[in-house]
């Protein structure tokens, strides 16, 4: 490997997202990623291993930017409950917009998100890891009461499911119906659970 | 249509349904099911237009049923909290013991409910229905304070889907995975919720 890896791997990432756009993803292969670079096939080959490669890091990179964004809810100062409703409605709309802005690449990233359960169950540890921290916050600083911090971001996690995975994302968007109310609604019954469970413990 | 049609239909439909389980749903057609009947085919186009009428009528007929098992529930005595787990748990455990004894038919289910979402938003509207009137009674009885019936019922959908969507309980058998604990868990905090709901309106 060359010190320059990661920065090529990210060029050769932006050039296959350029072509699935363009082309679609059966019609993108390796050589004309290396074409539209200028460089040769052996030198994508150093980086990845296959077309599938690329597209399976594609996704684990778009997964990635989506770990970033509800960090910064999880790292943010403020009240644990507007951090929590900040965080799963910017990854709502963070896979709505894709959808809608990007479906061939959005098409890409719904057939890995089936066919790569390590990926998925991958990103749910980190997602599920940012709840907790803010939930921890939130125990912190006297707004929650919550006994068990892994069930109870668990129970975000599984709650809010319906309006982040892409499949049921998608199935809304066809349908042209707006989740942000219904999502609104699990977000107020969440916390108005976290705020309360210490009345039902004792 | 004949008197019997309706028992007519529920036979072609049990025999369609055991042809499905034992030569797939590829091989089956209406010849076939015709033959095991000792019928003509025409006497199946009476009631049907074709196979994938008689697959989308078997789907139907299982999410009939599924919505019978939750109207025990709704109709059931006792508090309504145990009322809203106990229809919850019991559409799960359905679903997963529909997936492991049959899974041709489950299979079938799968790609109907991916196909025919008219179907799908039919049930899930019964469904919340029945969830509705179990929270309904619970406001009579004084266990739960909800300012609107409407939104609880929909968040109840769409906290459990994870749990009773086929294609999520499908991938959670696959990978060995017992929901039930976490299932539970997003029901405490939803009973949680609903109970503790009128300390926040106010």
């Amino acid at each position: 490997m060359t010190t320059d890896a990661p920065d090529h791997r990210d060029r050769i990432l932006d050039t296959a997202a350029e072509q699935v756009r363009r082309f679609g993803e059966a019609k993108t292969n390796v050589v004309d990623i290396a074409k539209a670079m200028g460089l040769s096939h052996s030198a994508i080959y150093r980086h990845f291993r296959s077309k599938a490669d690329i597209f399976d890091a594609l996704a684990a990179r778009t997964m990635a930017e989506e770990a970033e964004l509800a960090a910064r809810f999880a790292k943010a100062e403020g009240p644990a409950a507007e951090r929590l409703r900040g965080l799963v409605l910017a990854l709502h709309r963070s896979k709505r917009a894709k959808l809608g802005e990007d479906p061939e690449i959005h098409g890409l990233y719904r057939r890995i998100v089936a066919e790569r359960p390590d990926l998925v169950t991958d990103y749910a540890r980190r997602m599920t890891g940012l709840v907790r921290q803010v939930l921890e916050d939130g125990i912190a600083g006297g707004e929650f009461r919550i006994r068990d911090l892994d069930t109870s971001a668990g129970v975000v996690r599984d709650a809010v499911t319906v309006f982040v995975h892409p499949a049921h994302v998608e199935q809304a968007v066809v349908a042209g119906l707006d989740m942000e109310p219904r999502l609104q609604a699990v977000i107020d019954a969440l916390i108005a659970a976290f705020e309360a469970t210490g009345r039902h413990d004792k």
